[in-house]
């Protein structure tokens, strides 16, 4: 196959986004035309949707702020001091606007779907099914549409317009440029996942001690003045903050292992064109397969439980089993040195989220062993709740662990075909572009398994809304159901999160040292190699000529860094990283704690002014609840956002690359362990309360529920703010760190 | 000053052992002529003491088996396949059972002191703290006599018995074998934290749930079946398994420094032995003037609590200051080179030591904000006592990591001597060896600190004497003063305990290699050299004659393994490391709620098969409870004692010396900063309810109360069980790996 069927095969990916984009468009309008129900509906949907755009409009006021800042800082770096790459600023902000975007459809559709859900809901299983799942295929397919969309732009705009003096750099230069954006979605998806984290868990937990453990009114009752800000906050946490999360996945896996390509590539002309389009293509076609998998989930009127989830795990596996079929076409029709072993890559990673996907729903769902544990514990009160949940949820970080190991070292090996030496500087490039790719792998369909996820918060919202529009008993059985059938598929969606992220991450760190090697050519180009060497202050640095910096792998840093197990300030590295996973997570924490204080006081104060409130006879004020989640949501997510931002920089700074290196090697496993550990305690105690609530240990009421209770509290900053904000945390430190790279190599003291 | 000066100071090492020996036998005879009380007192110290004999017994029965299995494995290894040193399973032995003894007596003596204390205190608090401080002392003077007297021993018969061809290696080889003796100590001491860890908290935790939740009575109180475990427990847990914690600590430090010393003066005859003895004279003189410190410690009649307390401190900061004048006295008299450079980073060690002592104090004490935040928060229920007391202990974590990052740094730069060339092969062996002697610096003083440490519950004890004794109430308020100083120096103490790990385990680390190099050298004398190159399956261990492999340093094995941080073997070991950490606290955190799960059907079988023991008519089956306590300890501790040792095993089977230091960086990094978030966290409950108890925010028996019994009993096993074990699983997993080093060269896949 040639050069120019490669370049027509690029138009795919471009295509693929308009297709997304336009289903999305056409599922957003049949949404649309349905029935929003009662009068009493309407009015609750439209608080809760005012109090979302409100949120919203307050969370992008600061973020843009902050983009708006780091643009400068960005701009100064690049046409000031000339130490960064100019299209960075540029980058960064289109990055951050896609992200932002994608969450705020996503949002947008699910405050208008949950009415119509439960209305859909009165009429049958089945038909609410449909209006939740095509609903939360909207925000699946926004993702992958504006991601890709983002993607062809900015390779188009950088084709045209980066043709460097060294014609055989120009795709690393491109490819390295693109992974730019990467940070600005970033950002974006911390400052939505922390932010709407806080949010979500501040009002969730402050509705719950007061409403639930005092006053003793069921959950989502009219009468708790928090409970607008509680469904409010399962829009702006699980949906804005999920999609901003995973179109950062996403478009990062892509463009990490284009980067990884050209490295693997370098001067292979043609070759290097392939590998840079492979992950690219592998994700364009995975939105083809997602969409005809989306339109395969539906089932008989009056289906059961068993038939829905059969309905939507069909969908999931076809485009499963497809895409791993299609990437051996892909990969073939490239014609790829090693595409058979690259195929295997991609199958590695899909194989490795469905496997964590199965660990977490097993660890998590009450249909297994060790929820129904954590559930008979609570016989013994609130304390041995939480210590059988801690204990689970960090017995449960091994299998993923374990997985994500052997898909590391199968990915790798696959790549280099099993060579026997592993290690070469050939192989080591074409291994690492091997776990690139099966990061890809496993996100590929993120169009349907988002879809999947997406509309779990729907559905819980329109039992919220059903609840509160006081409809018949049975459509609130129906839309539970629905829910319940969301948290399955939520855990297996949550393992391809937090898998591709762990992936990802480890893309990100090769392609740092590549960002590097561009930052010292600048020096060299700018200031001559001498300049170079003593900027960096490594004596190893034994570098003789510009082309040996030019022809240098990664092995070479790897020397010339000295970055091994042995050198201080890797270890010191290293233990920062992992610190600062727990310092994130702490913080988050505490934010929660003081957000929902808040909450509480004021529930209280609602409560014991008008005693109206629990007589039903007055309406709270749940806009005074909005505002106090908002407010708090706002001040809090600042303080552990920029310190993750700001920890690779001062790290570069102070330790040099070896130091960013091993900050990012700890942030990264420390980080993914931990995420794994509360994303599963919280999991865990959440349906060990609700397997109690089905009548089990005495069922609802009994000291054993109220013991459950405690464990779902505690859980709710552990799976929904802190856990998940993780995921971001470790690749935005890698992010940050590439886009710096020019600043840690014109900078740093030891 | 010549080698035969040298030769002769060595004997300052078995003397300083004997005077700490002598010492603790004094002090033990001293503490036996009090009196023991009413007869009701010796009673019940009877009945503890019997039930800690006990449980000793079966534990130390459970471990024999276990030695003896790794004892025959080693042989095998050693004799039959010739793969491992022949000294092994001798050193391996010894080491476990000196750590045992140094248990066994620190617990004999606790349980003789607890009424003795209780008895003294009736006369005046002063003469309380003399018998508690005194019979703590005992403790800490065993545990270092014991450890410089293996050390010693071992030394002579190696000396003698070693003397290769090549005697330049002889110091190499002596000093490495040694460090084998520091796996039987770990061994012995991991399965005495996690087996006491789960025995005190089952028990306390049981205790706790029924008797204070349940049924309303206070601590202590004779008519809580589980109370005399729970007084066992204090001796099993606190004393026999720190005292066997801090022994394989301080021989670990010393005898890893010993080894990095003869790494790094190879060759330099004199001075190499300078460097080894070096670590052992400070030790030695640190026992010098911990005795001296001990007699320090006394205070008027009639002293108050602040008296008491600038008191304990006059001894320990008397023993710190003077170490870290004698530590350049003697670098200086020994002409080490470098040795203002060594001195300083003996002081850094020191410095480390005290700020992380300090920042526990503020973290975990009701003076300061972080504990009465966490007190505050109760009064919206244990739910947000748990949320603020994780978000706290992860909080925590930031500065202790910074303060051994920063010593790490500061320890390696000054034993380099500020060097420009901070990484080349001779300035790596100067920093490491730093670095192992800021640990020994850090534990030089054990005699005292640990002293000031196992006072702590021996009080806790003599309180619950005084209490099931019936004895007048400001006795009990006496030992209550006591047990809060404990608590207060007892921080300080955790502080030095898991610093000290962190710098050791690094410091076995280094040594780590050498083993492997030793290994290397055994089948390049066996087999030849190309069979220790094909052994290892490594291409690019490009080792050209067994001269270079004689002369390599750190650097030329992290080149010839690929150590760096791009091989996905060093990666995937990472991962694996930090997911230990997490997984064996999760299973011990499930072996505490199984157990203390049964402990609390025991007690609410009693009292509703007995109504007369609530009534106080009948005595409750003390025994019952101890017996399940024992066995539930017993039953629980091998799966996690286990899984310790087989991981490096497996990991170095499977991957090679790149995975197996990729598992200890990735073990100790995280298992660093998850034991001091949990120890943290742990002791901020304990606090918090304390002060709560104090008349704040409702006092005794509040809503607030009840939700901080929550917290500290989650805390329990945080602090007193999965913390601490910690320490000893991250040197544990080096020891192993140590150990395990031949197996590791002669067997390995990939």
């Amino acid at each position: 196959m040639d050069m120019d069927i490669t370049g027509y095969l690029f138009y795919l990916v471009p295509a693929a986004s308009l297709v997304a984009l336009l289903f999305a468009y056409i599922f957003y309008r049949n949404m649309l035309r349905q029935d929003e129900g009662t009068p009493k509906m309407k009015e609750i949907a439209s608080f809760v949707r005012q109090g979302a755009m409100a949120y919203l409009k307050q969370q992008y006021k600061v973020v843009v702020i902050v983009f708006l800042v780091l643009a400068a800082v960005f701009a100064f770096l690049a046409y000031g001091l000339k130490i960064q790459n100019g299209w960075v600023p540029f980058a960064f902000l289109t990055g951050g606007f896609f992200s932002g975007l994608a969450g705020f459809i996503g949002m947008k559709t699910a405050t208008y779907a949950s009415a119509r859900t439960a209305n859909a809901a009165r009429s049958s299983l089945n038909k609410g099914l449909k209006v939740a799942f095509r609903s939360g295929a909207v925000m699946g397919l926004t993702v992958v549409g504006l991601g890709l969309l983002d993607i062809s732009i900015w390779y188009m705009v950088l084709d045209y317009f980066i043709n460097p003096e060294d014609i055989s750099q120009k795709l690393t230069i491109i490819t390295t440029t693109m992974l730019t954006f990467g940070m600005g979605a970033s950002t974006q998806a911390l400052f939505a996942r922390v932010g709407g984290g806080i949010y979500t868990k501040a009002a969730d937990v402050g509705a719950d001690l007061v409403g639930k453990t005092e006053a003793g009114i069921p959950e989502d009752d009219p009468r708790n003045p928090a409970t607008i800000a509680d469904n409010v906050g399962d829009n702006v946490g699980d949906v804005a903050g999920m999609g901003a999360d995973l179109y950062e996945s996403y478009c990062g896996s892509v463009l990490a292992t284009a980067a990884l390509g050209a490295s693997a590539f370098i001067g292979q002309g043609g070759m290097q064109v392939k590998a840079v389009f492979a992950p690219m293509l592998i994700a364009a076609v995975g939105v083809f397969l997602s969409v005809i998998g989306i339109f395969l989930v539906k089932t008989k009127e009056n289906a059961g439980m068993g038939q829905l989830l059969k309905s939507l795990s069909l969908g999931v596996n076809f485009s499963s089993v497809l895409i791993a079929i299609f990437s051996f076409i892909i990969l073939y029709a490239l014609g790829l040195t090693h595409w058979l072993g690259i195929s295997f890559s991609v199958l590695t990673g899909l194989c490795a989220g469905i496997i964590i996907g199965k660990t977490t729903e097993y660890y998590t769902s009450h249909s297994y062993k060790p929820t129904k544990k954590i559930a008979e514990s609570a016989q013994t009160g609130p304390a041995t709740v939480i210590i059988s949940g801690v204990g689970t949820g960090m017995i449960s970080t091994a299998i993923p662990v374990i997985t994500i190991g052997v898909a590391i070292i199968l990915a790798y090996l696959c790549a280099t075909e099993f060579s026997a030496d592993l290690l070469s500087k050939e192989n080591l490039s074409f291994g690492l572009y091997g776990i690139g790719i099966a990061a890809v792998g496993m996100l590929s369909t993120l169009g349907i398994t988002l879809a999947t996820d997406a509309y779990g918060p729907i559905a819980d919202n329109a039992g919220g809304n059903a609840q509160m529009s006081g409809l018949e008993p049975e459509v609130r059985d129906r839309t539970d159901v629905l829910d319940a059938l969301g948290n399955t598929t939520a855990a297996t969606g949550k393992g391809f999160a937090i898998g591709s992220a762990a992936l990802t991450a480890l893309a990100l760190l090769a392609s740092y040292i590549e960002e590097i090697k561009i930052a010292l050519l600048r020096v060299a180009d700018t200031s001559g190699l001498e300049a170079a060497v003593r900027n960096l202050n490594t004596e190893s640095l034994a570098l003789e000529s510009k082309e040996a910096l030019h022809n240098a792998g990664f092995a070479d840093f790897m020397t010339w860094f000295d970055v091994n197990l042995m050198n201080p300030k890797v270890l010191v590295g290293i233990f920062i990283g992992a610190m600062l996973a727990f310092l994130f997570c702490g913080l988050t924490m505490g934010s929660v704690g003081r957000a929902a204080q808040k909450m509480v006081e004021e529930v209280r104060r609602q409560f014991s002014s008008d005693k109206g409130i629990l007589d039903g006879t007055s309406t709270p004020d749940y806009a005074r609840c909005v505002e106090i989640s908002t407010r708090s949501a706002q001040r809090e997510m600042i303080g552990s956002s920029l310190l993750a931002i700001a920890a690779p920089v001062a790290v570069g700074i102070l330790l040099g690359v070896s130091g960013v290196l091993g900050l990012l090697v700890g942030g990264l496993s420390s980080g993914f362990v931990l995420a794994v550990f509360m994303a599963n305690s919280g999991g865990a105690w959440d349906n060990a309360k609700k397997f109690v609530e089905e009548g089990n240990f005495g069922g609802k009421g009994s000291y054993a529920h109220k013991a459950t209770v405690v464990g779902d509290t505690v859980g709710d900053p552990f799976k929904d703010t802190s856990g998940p904000s993780l995921n971001i945390l470790i690749k935005l430190m890698s992010m940050v760190s590439i886009v710096m790279a020019g600043v840690t190599v014109a900078l740093n003291i030891l």
